[in-house]
């Protein structure tokens, strides 16, 4: 059985302008790759609702789960929620369960839940809360969207906590080889190797370290025999 | 007049699987910033032809300009070029300059130009080279797709011969506040500024140091004037 697909989208003007450099999707890549569920595809979009619908419509559709990051805090530029019950067409208001995680976060803390934060509180209609244990303003699963914060701790959290209730599938395993051949040397064997193990993806990655060239190859799949003969194939054409 | 717009399309399994990092998002997108072309999505897709493709058109049909990075090495998987030609129904083949290009930097080299290595000759037609000072395989621009190199050296150093060629909009200018208050204190009369100066854009960025909530505010426009304006009121509202 093929493994399930995933997409990540994050939402934000920083990432755009370059003011922030993301580190969620690698977060993402790594922890979706662990447990046998196959990022596909990823996409950044700016804090405008047409842009947000469209791309949630097209990777909700197209992969078997899609995770957002970004525009779910307190500020009017947070119009993640309501762009997901927009892409939805369904209703979106504060909840009492989530108002209620705010109210005893910020009685803790001896802050008033004023408008802004009660913003915090709002969730499509349908959608199942996302613990944070971080700093309390859940996320939000509707149908195969999981809306999570842009902050990384938070992020993090949230995914985890998403993952876990996930079906997995075959982790992906990895071995790589390093070759100090420059990768035009490489090439032509490389590609009989890949022609052998059609269930195999065999990536090869160029490095220049003190003048020399190198390649590390990398062979990836869900079966280790096969990891391993493709790798024996390597190692036996290029010895260390 | 608005800013020309561009899109970015990042390739490569390496990325969605988490073992690569990718940089080059962030240098392009302060790099195309600072010379007012707004970057308004990226994605990044596996390497696989149906995706590439169907992304290629996507993006060059929606934005001004489009910039893609990977998949244009020597090996199996480096299909980016057949892909572009795929996506705007054009032939590929080995093009004579590009050949000599490879020709000469591999006989400076002492290495033999295989037909792994001819593959980094493949050009679509009607594309114009982009030249590559770090290892000679060049890129090339078809419509408006600048095709680049993933090794980031090599995609910074093809991103400023193409950038420089294109024509610039006004730069974004950008201004930063630090409030030593929770984003949910800020958020009121941030969204009345944003309000104020509807050409602006105004971020809030939430960050926690010894325990003390703080927000980053970023005012963000073309027009100093308007950029400054905004923010001596938020400044007034929320003194040093």
């Amino acid at each position: 059985m093929p493994n399930p697909t995933a997409a990540m989208l994050a939402i934000g003007d920083e990432i755009l302008s370059g003011r922030t450099r993301d580190s969620n999707m690698n977060h993402l890549a790594k922890t979706l790759t662990a447990v046998g569920i196959d990022l596909k595809e990823a996409r950044v979009v700016s804090d405008d609702q047409a842009a947000i619908v469209a791309a949630v419509q097209a990777l909700s559709g197209a992969y078997d789960h899609v995770f957002t990051s970004g525009g779910i805090g307190p500020t009017h530029d947070d119009i993640t929620a309501d762009a997901i019950a927009a892409a939805f067409n369904v209703a979106i208001d504060v909840r009492d369960d989530a108002r209620a995680l705010l109210q005893a976060h910020y009685d803790r803390a001896g802050t008033t839940l004023n408008e802004a934060r009660l913003r915090m509180a709002r969730i499509p209609d349908g959608a199942a809360l996302i613990d944070n244990p971080v700093s309390t303003a859940p996320g939000f699963t509707l149908g195969n969207v999981n809306v999570m914060a842009g902050v990384p701790a938070v992020f993090e959290a949230m995914v985890a906590s998403v993952v876990s209730k996930l079906a997995h599938g075959a982790p992906l395993l990895s071995e790589t080889w390093r070759i100090m051949r420059g990768e035009g040397d490489v090439a032509a064997p490389l590609s009989q190797i890949a022609t052998d193990h059609p269930d195999l993806s065999l990536g090869s990655y160029p490095f220049q370290k003190d003048g020399v060239y190198g390649t590390n190859i990398v062979i990836r799949g869900t079966d280790q025999t096969q990891v391993s003969a493709a790798m024996a194939q390597l190692q036996a054409l290029f010895p260390a």
